[in-house]
């Protein structure tokens, strides 16, 4: 057994994204105590920073210290209990696994069922909450498994028409596109960290509104998380009365989230928007330069997280292969109903450059003349050059 | 908003414990992707280095990708459901939150109590054992609250005999004491990484036996985690079937990881104990060289947590403020019953060297010293210096 040496990679996957030196810089600060009063400061800046770029200002900011599927099962198990009824949307593997998780919780689950690739439907979405009771409803804002973006802005109004909890997974959504917690009046919103907040996985930023946690107070049991019981990581971040020992916070992995929140800011959200839409624009034009085809509607596309189909005839597993082995370049496969028949490509906080752009196109122009299929890469370069450079 | 810049500390509370530079390096490492076959490779040597460590070939072994209370919850709400019966012991904080987690699994809970600073006394287990039909007998190994070793081989075998599933606390024990699953029919054993194994916090290894591996296959509801769902957690961490997507595994963290068993194996584990041991017995001896007396009696002390009483009339917060302020030395506070009464020192993987042993004992004397409390620094340190160069 002997030291890890990583193999150098570009990230263009569904997740984890590049991480940039000045993150894996921070990761490896020397580990001080969780209850260190400098430490004590590092929790109250993220949680500030936290609260600005999920624009949550009034809501409860916490990184829960697991990947983004504890934001998930944070959200269902804290709001849902035996007795509950929970309109869970599935259109890709997020919202599949919420229907999971509401059921280990304990509550009855109706499901919006629309396709892998589709957003979610507002109609469908009121028929199932008319007269349902329904005490949440719950959908991913940005499906990972499609790279389809929803509007969480009406499916909130929905769920606050119909009396209903919100629960809005923007796992790939926050730092490439607006999170409006306030705006949608959310009321819990999660995230992870590897996607376009650019830091490595491990970390699931929640918010968790008054309202929200007031209903969670009115809960007739304990959530079934001990982990992840909102009331036992509030303690624990700090409140008017001090901190309470809950878990140990994972020092090294909050210093990385902290320097990538200063990055960010320091570019500034809207510059941080606009250059994940730019090199989508460009990418896509690059990719239909090259005969590809989207497998998302242009109006529900997400700029950081792209789908594109597999042409017929093409092994689409000895694509990434390919680009794997020649370009150290990573890109995704589908999953589900989608496996074999998209790549996901990824443009997400530090990959989402203009060289990743170039490197990808070229890449996949290789592969897949390695598979016989011939196309016009220098016009596809061209394409998204002229969309890089305007 | 600006890069955080940890300021510098000797890490000798209840963990984290100090990570050694060549840990903090292998986090920085460049992170690749979950999938990519070079991760597998890493994933692969953690689970064999983990069933060597845990002494545990035929478990099944994963590091679960949060701090080691995500060990207790996994260990809990897998092998726990409505119906069952637990017996869970309490001698200090974390059985107390093993019997707070075995009602969330919706389980029965028998608790046998004694007091914080002794061991878990096995008549009294094998009395709430008899005739109570129990599923599981959940202990703590070693107690980080109160420095104090069970004898987890007598439990153990106690479980085997009354038909129960044993669960073995052991986040404070594995890299400091040995830890002997096969030894003890052990069903399931987790630790956490911010204790002897020196890493920064954030993963909790766990082993499950077969046994306890089968007796989840026949639960009659799934378990009520989703992200620790043992059944979940071992397809994405690899069996002859390939990896199934679970959650995004914590890269940059299983690096370090990683890298703290390489280092530990390189020194031997029967010298990591024997280190423990030797830097334990010299600084109890500086510690009653500088008039201060252990909480714990002798036999059931833990090398790597030492719990010491607060003599009377000084002031314990100001005497862990003034080490941390002049010395930049962190100890421990007291928990429950415990607070104000003791501090907890830990010599913990890299904090067990002479070195912190002869930092502690006169940061000590100088604090104690602050209070008005006479101590002989020199004779103290003699005292341990003649058990450290022995």
């Amino acid at each position: 057994m002997q030291s890890f040496q990583p193999p150098r990679r570009i990230l263009m996957g569904p997740g984890p994204s590049d991480v940039s030196p000045r993150v894996l810089a921070a990761l490896s600060r020397p580990t001080i105590g969780h209850l260190d009063p400098a430490f004590q400061d590092l929790m109250e800046e993220i949680k500030a920073a936290l609260a600005r770029l999920f624009n949550a200002p009034d809501h409860a900011c916490v990184p829960l210290p697991a990947p983004g599927t504890a934001g998930m099962e944070a959200a269902i198990m804290n709001l849902l209990e035996p007795g509950d009824t929970a309109v869970v949307c599935v259109n890709g593997v997020f919202g599949t696994r919420m229907v999971d998780m509401a059921g280990r919780a304990g509550a009855s689950v109706i499901t919006v069922e629309d396709a892998w690739g589709a957003p979610v439907d507002p109609a469908k979405v009121e028929a199932a909450l008319a007269g349902a009771g329904a005490k949440v409803l719950a959908f991913v804002h940005a499906e990972t498994s499609t790279g389809v973006r929803s509007d969480a802005a009406t499916l909130c109004a929905l769920a606050r028409r119909h009396g209903a909890l919100s629960i809005v997974d923007c796992v790939t959504s926050l730092g490439g596109v607006p999170v409006d917690a306030a705006g949608w009046d959310a009321d819990v919103v999660y995230s992870g960290t590897q996607k376009c907040l650019s830091a490595p996985p491990g970390l699931s930023p929640v918010a968790f509104s008054q309202r929200a946690i007031a209903a969670i107070g009115a809960r007739k049991e304990k959530p079934r998380n001990w982990l992840y019981d909102i009331g036992l990581l509030m303690s624990y971040w700090g409140g008017e009365g001090g901190r309470t020992y809950h878990h140990t916070a994972p020092i090294n992995a909050l210093y990385g989230l902290h320097e990538s929140l200063v990055a960010l800011f320091e570019e500034g959200q809207q510059a941080v928007f606009v250059r994940h839409a730019r090199m989508h624009e460009a990418l896509v034009a690059g990719l239909e330069g090259l005969g590809l085809e989207m497998l998302v509607a242009p109006d529900h596309r997400l700029p950081q997280l792209n789908t594109v189909k597999v042409p017929g005839g093409v092994d689409e597993a000895a694509v990434r292969a390919h680009v794997l082995d020649h370009w150290s370049l990573e890109i995704g496969a589908g999953l589900g109903p989608l496996k074999g028949q998209v790549w996901r490509i990824g443009l997400m906080g530090a990959s989402a450059t203009p060289w990743h752009v170039r490197l990808c196109l070229t890449a996949l122009a290789d592969a897949l003349a390695a598979q016989g299929v011939a196309s016009d890469k220098a016009a596809a370069l061209a394409a998204a050059d002229a969309l890089l450079t305007a």
